[in-house]
């Protein structure tokens, strides 16, 4: 029983501190290759009408709604993914941005999922959207931040690539093969590699075409669309051309896709897509019930698939542990030595935060043993000792276990910034 | 039917890029605070089990709950609170953490309420705790930050004042007059202002007190408890003794509080209290099952109100458009004058943002007039322009409209850098 209530609900995370900061190391890599591609950044409600969500897909999204009445019987879900939401803001607000908008977004999204490694009931997604441009430009753009992404996460040429392709090209191949409705046959296309040989074949048989014809099809470099030949030298002159790659099979499970469609794939193909999009030009006009009739392209990435790559790389690891170690949860610790000196010593720490440092101390009264085993545990780099010489003072390098004497003088805090910038110095013992 | 459509449900927000700006200043301040103050960040899931808000309150609460039954079969509800989470998180976690624990948490959380002014279906708190310390010092540490939050939000001595009592002095108060029951009684401490006189001497009179017995024990700052005491004197030491106030009547609503409790109030009282907490010695053993008999102090402060009286205080407002001023959504805006050199400008691109610039630019062909309307809107105080003189770029300071000859070497970026960081210089016209 008291195990029981200890427990988050399946599919449902907490993060402690280390998870946190895991979570914000992610955040923040996100905002930071957002803000340099000039992408602003919004936030939808959580929980949003359900008729948003039927109206985009049915579907397996469907089956999967955190879907529930509220207290004033309206039908209403967690929002499973972003686009929707993102469809009626732009909707309710097109006349207030100029265009093209670059928008992103960072928060959770939850379906009822079997909870499993790299799928949780609530997880959180990056979006990244441009809207109003139909051009290719807009989306090398978004694969060139894609890329970007992967890179600024410390993933290097050998981890990753993009794989890309554009439903244009499965157009012309379903004009030359007369398939009426490619709406029925691209579903097809995204499960070449899922469907048993046996059974691909007599699908494929409906609409007069052999696996053959497919692969033909899809191993010929010169079926890329005019599209994809623009993306690709457009990145080429970014120098980022190599993480581009035709792969004529991606076609995206959605409906909605119109256009160029790409996914972030781990090299050594040991997990699944780790982001994911692509053009859809029509959707934000269903959505909107035609009002916001915008080209649109975009792609989404979640935290957890992305998560399990960075712990399978050592590079990206390596790289998000300097930003945890540039990080630290606290910088200082505060020893008071000589319990009479407490209110100097708070009067020191008013001080040291009021100069930006982070600094944690005892609250109570402790011995001098306690308390520096409480600096270690901190994390802190160094300890400020107070004790009876006050004001003058000890800093003590934790690491380096080298120590000098600070007064508190008016610029004391400027002095200690500068020890906390500089490398650590000789080991005096 | 296409505007229905467009609408959030009640209650619910949509933060567009300016909104979401506000609130990144907020999540900016509150996190940079509690770190200062070497707090831990953790998060909670938006959903959990209903049975752990049931055992926390009852009461107003519990008639709030977005509540529903999910595809399990499960009583789940978005959560109205955190700190029924938290004591859930530190109870399974309590050993690997070293004790007390300073966590803070930034998210939204979710009752059905009236919509109105300063109060929606969602809303954002920032929620900070101490845990497993028991002594004054950690009621100190707790208002101190809060104080350090409002300063730092640019608040003044003139704009607000924390209000502090201890549930302790009304014990002794009961004690005095045969009061059985306290937590009968403080419900009515808590209502002093808001029933009608004549109801409130009949309440009063059911505990043989008189309102002027109360209004005596009120207005006089002898009956501040020891704890209060200390809390007072621990403030001085920081400095911030000037914000805190001896306030007998405030003893905070929920039943769950033991000891010093506070309130964060407009000095104009022109609206509610903007932040509150205190100490809930027993809420955590509660709710663990007694797994977790931690003593904690805690408070929160949700992001409508603060909005509110950000808007409602010059000083607090200009705090806010500095910072917006200092992280614009776009730095330097990429004029092609000549778009025989778009792949030239693409190079440029990549490696402005590379080195950590924000960089937009037209996608697509576009007149150069328009270019430089776009650059205006984008926000970025500099047009960097790439014609048919590339590698020689002109960089235009879009408000003092001065300009000057760039190339393309090796250290562009910090050239350019260089002159972001500087002020604006001579107008040159």
């Amino acid at each position: 029983m008291a195990d029981k209530c200890f427990q988050s609900l399946p599919g449902f995370r907490d993060f402690t501190p280390r998870d946190c900061a895991v979570r914000n190391y992610l955040f923040s890599v996100w905002r930071d290759v957002a803000h340099r591609y000039g992408f602003s950044e919004y936030e939808a409600p959580i929980v949003e009408s359900t008729e948003l969500y039927l109206k985009k897909t049915g579907g397996e999204l469907a089956t999967q709604l955190f879907r529930f009445e509220d207290q004033g019987g309206r039908d209403i879900t967690l929002r499973p993914e972003l686009t929707a939401s993102l469809a009626r803001i732009v909707g309710a607000n097109q006349r207030d941005f100029p265009k093209p908008l670059k928008w992103f977004e960072i928060g959770p999204c939850f379906r009822y999922e079997k909870p499993q490694k790299g799928r949780g009931r609530e997880f959180i997604q990056f979006n990244a959207d441009i809207i109003g441009e139909a051009s290719s430009g807009a989306d090398a753009e978004l694969i060139a931040m894609a890329i970007d992404t992967m890179l600024a996460l410390g993933f290097g040429e050998n981890d990753f690539v993009i794989r890309a392709s554009d439903r244009e090209s499965w157009l012309s191949f379903c004009t030359q093969h007369d398939i009426s409705d490619p709406s029925e046959f691209l579903p097809l296309v995204d499960r070449l590699e899922k469907l048993k040989p046996e059974v691909l074949e007599e699908q494929l048989g409906t609409f007069n075409v052999t696996r053959q014809q497919v692969d033909d099809f899809v191993n010929n470099p010169e079926n890329a669309s005019p599209a994809f030949k623009e993306i690709r030298e457009n990145l080429n002159a970014r120098g980022l051309g190599q993480y581009l790659e035709l792969d004529l099979t991606i076609v995206r499970g959605l409906a909605y896709y119109t256009g160029a469609v790409f996914e972030i794939f781990d090299t050594k193909k040991s997990m699944r897509a780790v982001a994911g999009g692509g053009r859809y030009d029509g959707l934000l006009s269903t959505l909107s019930n035609g009002s916001a009739d915008l080209p649109a392209t975009g792609f989404a990435m979640g935290d957890m698939v992305i998560q399990n790559f960075i712990d399978a790389t050592p590079g990206a690891k390596l790289e998000m542990e300097a930003w945890m170690a540039r990080n630290p949860p606290c910088e200082i610790y505060l020893v008071i030595a000589d319990e009479s000196k407490r209110n100097d010593a708070l009067g020191v720490i008013a001080q040291l935060r009021t100069s930006g440092l982070s600094v944690d101390y005892p609250m109570t009264q402790l011995n001098v043993g306690k308390q520096f085993k409480k600096a270690e545990q901190s994390g802190a780099r160094f300890a400020l000792v107070i004790g009876s010489e006050f004001p003058e003072m000890q800093l003590k390098n934790l690491s380096s276990r080298s120590e000098q004497t600070i007064d508190n003088t008016s610029n004391f805090t400027e002095t200690i910034q500068a020890l906390l910038d500089a490398p650590d110095g000789p080991l005096i013992a």
